[in-house]
Parts: structure tokens; C-alpha cells; sequence
């Protein structure tokens, strides 16, 4: 029981002596080639740009899915994500805290910021993603889901009282902020919380940073084994007598759906799910505002954050 | 024909003599109280968690729909917008130029920040929208509907080249962004451009820009009337001879919604709706890069920002 998706030991072999497979190799070869010109040319493209570059390539590919796996194809080939390869996502996190980075992007060559820079937040986009850490006053990643409570967060001061990076990851943590929480626990031994919404979606975004996801199983630095959800969980809901919403025909179809994912199979998984089937109750970030807005500071977290 | 909704005269007046005025009136009042409560302790809140502390004041919401109608009560009659009050979106759109801000937050009283310290850019929220300007160098805005192109035009250095500060909106612009926006217009005469796919949904996201909201139609300051959108445009699909893909059901549902709209008849628009209807085509900001990563710096935004 690993709980996160594994690749089997399957191999493909690509020939241009195969004529069915000229196609693909052509594809793949292509894509290197890209990935290889934006390195040494230090731009940065997306998934999208990639599919719509290689046509004026004179390279076909039938959809964007195509393309997209390809890109995929050659991650696990070179055994590195396609971030590294300058590939990047659309989507954005933020970051604050007591973190001193040192970007190394052109134009920015040793440039130095500390995240506390900005009371709003700084963008984890492809220049941050790669900077180098310098200095770092923090103990500990607090990633939260919704961005009303990563600025209740700021203003509360959490950052200092439980010296803490903030990440808002906005729903799903996106592959760069997934990434840079990776980087924050490998080179500087930060543990990784996990605050959600108390539904299954919260709980499943709090298992895609700790196990990762099917798509990206060959790419290790997206995963966090040890990263913690401290909630809302289920048992949540009663202990803090939390105001709460009955499930709706999605929230249990979501359930079922996680119920039977092999990354769920963990006692402390199985139990919070089981809780939920059991009340069929759901409750947001923003419920522990009943007790007031800064019930989250000075009780909720400092009872999470041991 | 203003091209952007417009509140009739009606008048609704709310009295504690009139038994059947008493729930609304005490709702009312609350909300009043605690927006000034967060004033005065300099806290800042959202929509959701406002909904939820009336439960533990007594105060009796049916729905969190009929605690936000009572903010936009509020905002109607104090002539002011919600984010004055202290009550904020989720949404965080990022902000990346040659401007100089100073934040007047409690613990950022007088911090100066440029707006180039990331090269991913800022996040725009409750405390980057509330500061002052203190010096700008740049000459124009330039609204970018996606993340891609965002980080393209950073790197082209499209800031430098066109002295513009760049917004990227994620879609539809957030609240404060079109806040923030209509500031820089209004406060340091900067022109607006919108720079969105070319499909009803980025037509729109420029409408809501330059037009505003219905449900936001009693806030003037979310409003930037010669806001110019800049393409994609439809005819520019031909123009530029633009890989696109064919409307799908939800796409012609959009359109024809927007050819109804009351905001959408003066002819410059009335032309481009005309356009995607004769041809029922769209393309996205990324088909440019079929002509290769600078084409958008190198020849579309030179001929379009004139």
C-alpha cells in the first residue's frame, strides 16, 4: 500500500523502422526539439501554445489530448517534469510568509524578495517556482483553500503566530504550488497542513497534494507523502459544532468516488469518509466564523498545528 | 443609450412601525454595524463568512443569497461599494508594471512597492487595492484574459515595449481588478485595453469590464465606459488568418444571450456579434503562436494599441 498512484513496469518501444510508429516518433522527437529551444531561449509556453506551435511545424497532432500526452511521453523519458521543461500550467497560487527567495530569471538575475512583501500575496508562477531559497524565518506550510481565509490568515497575523508560510491554492493546489510546497519540505524540512472546506472535495484536495494524481504519477516532485489535512475534517463538524449543509446528490456521488480510490484505503482516510457516509454532512472554512473571526487563530488551528 | 445598466428611480422605504418591515430593517441595520465594526478594527471579510457570523448575533438569514441582496442594500444606500465596507471578493486577479504603490494596511503603513518586484506578478487584493499611487511609468492598462499569455507578455517584456501595466484577469475580471483598473483610468487617466480569446465568453468578459454588472449596476467605480476591447476581435480570425475551432451548442447559447443584451447594441458591437454569427467561429489568445512565441508582441499588439 503505497497511497499514491505507482506506474507499472510497462515499456513502449518507438521505431522509425516501424512505419506505424513514425507518427508518434515524429511527435515525440518534435517536442523534445521545443522543449530544448525554450530552455535555451528562457521563454516559457503552455500546453495550449505547444498544440497550436506545431502546426506551423508542419507537425500534426489530432487534439490538444494528443499533444498533452506526448508531453507526458517525454516527461517520463527524461524523468522531469514538464515545469523543468518550461512547460507550464495557467493557473496560480499565492504565497506569503517569512520565506526569502532569490530569483533566477532573466532580467531578475539574483533579484531578492521575502514573500511578506506584498499583504496580498505573491504568485507562485514559473519565476518563483524556480528561485532559490535564501532565508526562511517559517516552521511550517499552511496550505488553505479558499482566498477569504488566506487574507483572514494574513490579517490575523498566522504567519507569525504559528510561524508559518501561507499558500492559497484556490480549490485544486496547481502543479507550481504543489511543486514549491515540495521544494519548502525537501530543502528546508518544513512540514505541509492541508486546511480545506469540510466536504469531499476539501478532503480530495488535500489528497492530490499528499498522493498526487493519476495523470502526473511518473513525477515525483509533485507528491508529499507526509503532508497533513488538519479539516475541516468530518468528526470536525461535531466537535466544533460547526454549522453545516446536508450532502446533495453530487457531494455523494464524490463520496462514492473517493470511497473506492486506492489512495483512500488508509485507516485515517477510511474513518473519515466512513464519517461522512455516516452524517452526510458537509461544512466550510468560513462556518468557524460563527465563533467570530478570529476563532480560527486562536482555537481552531493552535488545537491542528500540533 | 447608455451601454450599461442603469437603477430606475424606485424607492423602497423600510420602517420599524411596519411589523412586516422588521426582519428586513434588523438585517439591514446589522450588516450596517458590521461593516463598521470591521472598519474600525481594520478587518476584512467576504460574502460567505458575513452569512454565517448573523447566526451567532441571533440574526436570521434564509439563505446566504438573501444576506448578500442586504450588503447590496447597504452599498445602494450609502453610495458606497462592498469592498469599501471591508467585505471582499475570493477572487484574486495579479497585477505586474512599472507602478509604485504604497500600502496603508495596519503593519504595511508606508510600505512602497514597485510592481515588477515578481516577475509573476502581484496578487490584487484587499491591501494592493486600497493603496496609493505614489509614481507610475507606465502609459496604458492591458487587461489579459489568460494565465499563458500573461506570463508570455512578462517575458516579452511587453511592459517595456508598450509601457503598460499588465492585468491578468483569469477569466472574468474580479471585482477588485476592475476596481483597481478603473483607479488607474481615473486617478492617473490611463487608457484600459482588453485583451481576451476571440468567443462570446471573452466578448464578454471586455462587456463586463467596460459595462459593468447587473448585479453590481449601483457601483460606479466598477465601471470603465472607454475600456476598448482589443481581440481577439471575430474579424480578426480572418484577418490574421487564425487557427479556430467551430461554435458548440454552448457557444451559439452565449452569443445569441449577448445579441440580446441591452449593453451590446451600439454598432462596433453589433458588428462583432454579426460577425461570429455569419461565421460561427472562435479562436483563443494561444492560436497566435502559430506564428511563433513573439508574434503577439512583435506584430498583433503594435497594430492593436494604436
Amino acid at each position: 500500500m503505497r497511497g499514491r498512484f505507482v506506474l507499472s513496469g510497462a515499456r513502449i518501444k518507438r521505431t522509425t523502422s516501424n512505419v506505424k510508429h513514425l507518427r508518434v516518433f515524429t511527435q515525440t522527437v518534435w517536442m523534445a526539439y521545443m522543449a530544448k529551444r525554450l530552455i535555451e531561449e528562457g521563454k516559457s509556453t503552455t500546453l495550449r501554445d505547444l498544440y497550436y506551435m506545431a502546426e506551423s511545424y508542419g507537425v500534426k497532432f489530432k487534439d490538444q489530448q494528443e499533444s498533452d500526452s506526448i508531453i507526458a511521453d517525454v516527461e517520463a523519458l527524461l524523468g522531469v517534469s514538464r515545469e523543468q521543461l518550461r512547460i507550464f500550467p495557467e493557473e496560480r497560487a499565492t504565497i506569503y510568509g517569512d520565506l526569502t527567495i532569490r530569483y533566477n530569471v532573466h532580467g531578475y538575475e539574483r533579484t531578492i524578495l521575502n514573500l511578506t512583501a506584498s499583504p496580498d500575496g505573491v504568485a507562485i508562477g514559473p519565476a518563483l517556482a524556480a528561485a532559490d531559497f535564501q532565508d526562511c524565518g517559517a516552521e511550517k506550510v499552511i496550505m488553505v483553500e479558499s482566498g477569504g481565509m488566506f487574507t483572514r490568515l494574513i490579517e490575523e497575523k498566522a504567519h507569525e503566530k504559528f510561524k508559518a508560510v501561507l499558500i492559497h491554492t484556490a480549490g485544486q493546489a496547481p502543479r507550481l504550488a504543489r511543486h514549491f510546497a515540495y521544494r519548502l519540505k525537501r530543502e528546508l524540512g518544513l512540514p505541509v497542513y492541508i486546511f480545506t472546506d469540510g466536504d469531499p472535495w476539501g478532503a480530495h484536495i488535500a489528497m492530490v497534494i499528499i498522493s498526487g494524481s493519476a495523470n502526473a504519477a511518473h513525477v515525483d516532485s509533485l507528491v508529499i507523502p507526509d503532508a497533513k489535512w488538519i479539516g475541516i475534517l468530518p468528526t470536525d463538524i461535531e466537535d466544533y459544532r460547526l454549522p453545516f449543509e446536508k450532502f446533495n446528490e453530487k457531494d455523494w456521488k464524490r463520496l462514492h468516488d473517493l470511497m473506492a480510490d486506492p489512495r483512500y484505503q488508509s485507516p485515517f482516510w477510511r474513518n473519515q469518509l466512513k464519517k461522512f457516509e455516516e452524517e452526510g454532512k458537509k461544512s466550510e472554512q468560513q462556518a468557524l466564523s460563527i465563533y467570530g473571526l478570529s476563532y480560527v487563530t486562536e482555537k481552531y488551528l493552535p488545537e491542528k498545528l500540533i
